[in-house]
């Protein structure tokens, strides 16, 4: 790996993109940020209601749960609707799954308490890194939210739901070299994707990577793992700054 | 009617909320525009092709359409997402079929040649007049297409695709006096409400009033139109801003 | 405008087309109606059923609604039927909602009791106004049920759920003049199309003007609604007889 | 069996109700009948179009297919709307199967030339054996709709796509006696049930024998079928009456 | 009919293709039977729940009820998933019904008490008769997971759920003659088709039978009868092997 | 992680359940495979077809992709039918995504042409790890498909499309002992689950890890990976053996 390599945007491969958090971005909602990395923005609100779903009463326990959509044209060409098509595609239930997954591996339900949270992801505009972008901003969301139910006196002031953060970021494989955050430019070059969450103890919630082209070795495996870390610390931060 | 009536949040009976339209927001569309009414805000993209579905193939006419949609916490309480429940509702039809037939009335569809324009309204926060900021926003974010269809020399530059503006403001009677651009508390207090859609030059697209709860007599009727013909000449002046 | 015109039919323009209204077609509906406005026939029949939705148990309220929908071939060419299209379109929502709020524009939920009506509305001949058509019958159809549910002991004697009687008819700007009652071939050339619902006092309930042509100005907008009071006053006496 | 035994409605187990086809009933389609079976009443139409679905292009063959449904409150309580549930159901495809499959039986497709029939059975009203009525009114609105077809040169006039008629009719066992032609109320009573399609020429197209309650034995299966023969053998009648 | 005519396989008009039943084939069903007719292969199981759908409540009895499906490479070409397309069709909605209500005529529901018991058949490989060998194979995973409910005293020892057997062959006409169990090459080449489900005291549950060319005559129809009842016998010792 | 940890079924933490690979299962398919992986059945079909979708057409590349289902009583208690619900779930979407990239990573689309195959893992029988055996048994399927393309002259007997051999495992973290191949109830108490798709060669196609419980550090991770390896080699095995 060459840090030398100068990408499209001038960037470093073990740079970001330029990272802004908008917190409280929704008037309507218990908490909300619109985040960018780069040209990607994505628009998370987080809804917070008493009770959960009838399947968990009476469990103790809380819900977080996520939903994931983009706007038909923030990519490039126009996407068909999804409520017009009638269904949900598969990439869309995917990430949704994976947001959901990913802010619980950092939730404490049982301090959360009976209520539910759903974070709602909808990307305005594309350029790669929807997934990680949402993830991201869904946390910041999440915090606020939370910290909206106890000043609400919906979850005990004494109450500890978040056990910690949670970021993610994407790193890719192209033309052989590894690199940091990739924009829809370089992620349709990719030959290796990974998308991989992180908390903000530098512990894995997921690590998702898949071969576009060619397969790839362990020490290709090591070197997006490292970049990946590093790129979820940066981050990690920028959270801290937003929910300030 | 009187004029010295305070409203909640402290306009006059015939005044409009603050107007903002942010034209070009979106790095992806062919044309945008990020427009408020007040809290009500919606993205507004016009995604610009060439050709015509193929049911108007070979007549020389261009396609204006539109899709309107809320994001599920654009609204005090979270909605459902209509691509989950897997059909749109009733009302979301209504509102895109009503911008679609609004933004059509002033599009000279021979001018336009062969190309479909779909504008897509996307509520990303709502506060009572959805559907009239987003005609109203919708509007420029066409204009700005055709502009970019004309610079990419899509459709002739001599072409006049626009033969008039258009803008669209609610009115309502609210205990019983005649009111202009109603925010959600006053809608849902409304006993009439009514959507006009009014062109740049003073006639009527679309005139739908309704007897939300007893129902109205000609004088009430005509006291409504006033205001809505007069708070679309300030619309239309915020378009020409905009656009300019 | 000039009366003097001839129609397509030989109509003078203020002239409704042959109203026929069969009440009680239906030997299994609480109230049901037949209804003609020349070729288009809509059968509307009204189900009565103690209880409401379970979001209105407990308000002492009743609550109507309806449905409408055309079968397929009940227009001059066969369209797909929607259950196999497996999606009510917006046309049908849209007819379904006005006829609904302009049922429940002359019923007072209270004195109705915790009871449900429910208006369908089936065009079983389609040649322009099927809407007015169907919200005229179904207030046939809905005073029928009403004094069945009194019958039956299931609505007081000495309630009064009607508040008042509702009709709609459609008027256009044809050729630049002023017509009532649109046909088919009518409704097609039509610059401008107006659905206009009234109360039986002469009150305005919903007032739906399009422009499908060119936009229309104050005064061809007063023309139609004057039309179109007169041509409800008469659709009202129609359904007196029928009623009576 | 006995054929002394009184029906509620005073029939004689092997008498029909009271039948009418009231043929052309529709101003809009080809061929059109509404066909009444006691207080069942179904309409069905015809609806001719030049050309054939694109997986029968070129083989020189013309498509009869059929479709049934039910408006909600033609039966006793009112049914969701299949629009509405956004599904068919099982029943509701077996029947149109059903007649689909027993109008063809009776067509020579080669004779239709590559044109296609689509007949729609809705039933108004149901009060028991609304498939059979419909096969039965259904083969006349076909009948009506090749006249059509030939007298507008779309079929040959010396073509023959009719090579017989056909009818339908129900018989079950009740309290251990066959019957003829089952209103609801006995349909519902009945053990067994049997829909027989039977052509003008008394071959039989389907037969459909069901235990609703006890399974039944040869000589049951004997009597039932010699009450069906009979029965359709009137209703081949009824329809050449409705057809001269 | 001649018995010495030779059919593709070799086999005699009259003869059943080579008939296995591997019963209790899942380890996760209460019942199950993996059944071939031939190279048709069915995979049925029995899934036991206490307790009965809301609407039978209360009333004592329980449920049995049946879906079928087909894998999409059972058959010679591969077909789309219903799951896929969103819907299932009209053919798979008319078997499940089917089998649902040939397992029902021999169920006594009061001795099975409120529990419910759903037989599931999938087509695993398909060449004719998979509605037949289905409803076979699924009364063999009924009557075991029937025996299962005894055995967890979920159905009192001393209840008789089972009032009779049932099985369910296949037979046609094929150039004039009538042959038992149609494979698929003959099932597409035969004039007449039938179902007919025989319990296993030669009674008559269902009898469907269906002229996919010519219709048929009642010399013909009394053949196939004769046919369907002697091969159900042998499908009915096969069920008795199966379950001893 | 101590190896010499006894697990439920007996196995080592290193050690596969008992897999066995049936090629050539179903006689309609062009290849076929009956996978086991322990009590986990999954039957994969793969169905080849000359031609590829319209998107693809003309560019010279053949198309490989994947369904994956389960049937209803798979599972310890019954799933409903997704064909059923009328859509499909996420999981499936997920899953069915996975093993279509996972074939086409060892596809040279190139050297297969402009053909299609399709494969379909269905699953019969469910305890853990179904995709990773789905993908297991369906590059046998896939390679038996390719070898019928050849063998048909669809395919020029000199091409390669195959590149590679791929197989996968699941391995998880229980009581923080990283194991091999998690059978259901391994599955469910699993803090992290990962499921690795490696191929022939020994390089990576997709690394999915989860954190169901506790987040996972670099370590646990280096030591699932190994296993899975290992696990992969084995795996690879069966699949020469079935191929052979």
């Amino acid at each position: 790996m060459s840090e030398n390599i100068t990408r499209a945007d001038g960037r470093a491969v073990n740079q970001l993109r330029e990272i802004t958090i908008e917190r409280g971005w929704s008037e309507q909602a218990e908490g909300s940020a619109l985040i960018s990395f780069g040209k990607t923005k994505v628009l998370c609100t987080a809804s917070f209601t008493s009770g959960v779903p009838r399947w968990m009463t009476g469990k103790g326990k809380g819900w977080v749960t996520a939903e994931y959509a983009m706007i038909p044209r923030s990519t490039n060409s126009r996407m068909d609707r999804e409520a017009v098509k009638g269904k949900i595609g598969g990439r869309t239930h995917e990430i949704s799954r994976l947001i959901g997954r990913s802010l619980r591996a950092v939730v404490n339900t049982k301090a959360l308490g009976e209520n539910t949270i759903v974070i709602d992801c909808d990307v305005l505009q594309a350029d790669g890194g929807t997934r990680t972008a949402a993830i991201t901003g869904a946390y910041v969301a999440l915090a606020e939210a939370i910290q909206w139910g106890k000043d609400n006196n919906l979850i005990p002031k004494s109450a500890e739901p978040l056990i910690d953060s949670v970021a993610a970021v994407s790193v890719g494989i192209i033309d052989g070299t590894p690199m940091l955050d990739l924009a829809y430019v370089e992620d349709v070059r990719a030959e290796t994707d990974m998308n991989v969450v992180v908390t903000g103890r530098g512990l894995f919630v997921e690590v998702q990577g898949t071969a576009e082209g060619a397969p790839f070795d362990r020490n290709e495996l090591t070197a997006l793992l490292d970049l990946a870390v590093a790129g979820a610390e940066d981050l990690t931060n920028f959270q801290r700054q937003a929910l300030a």
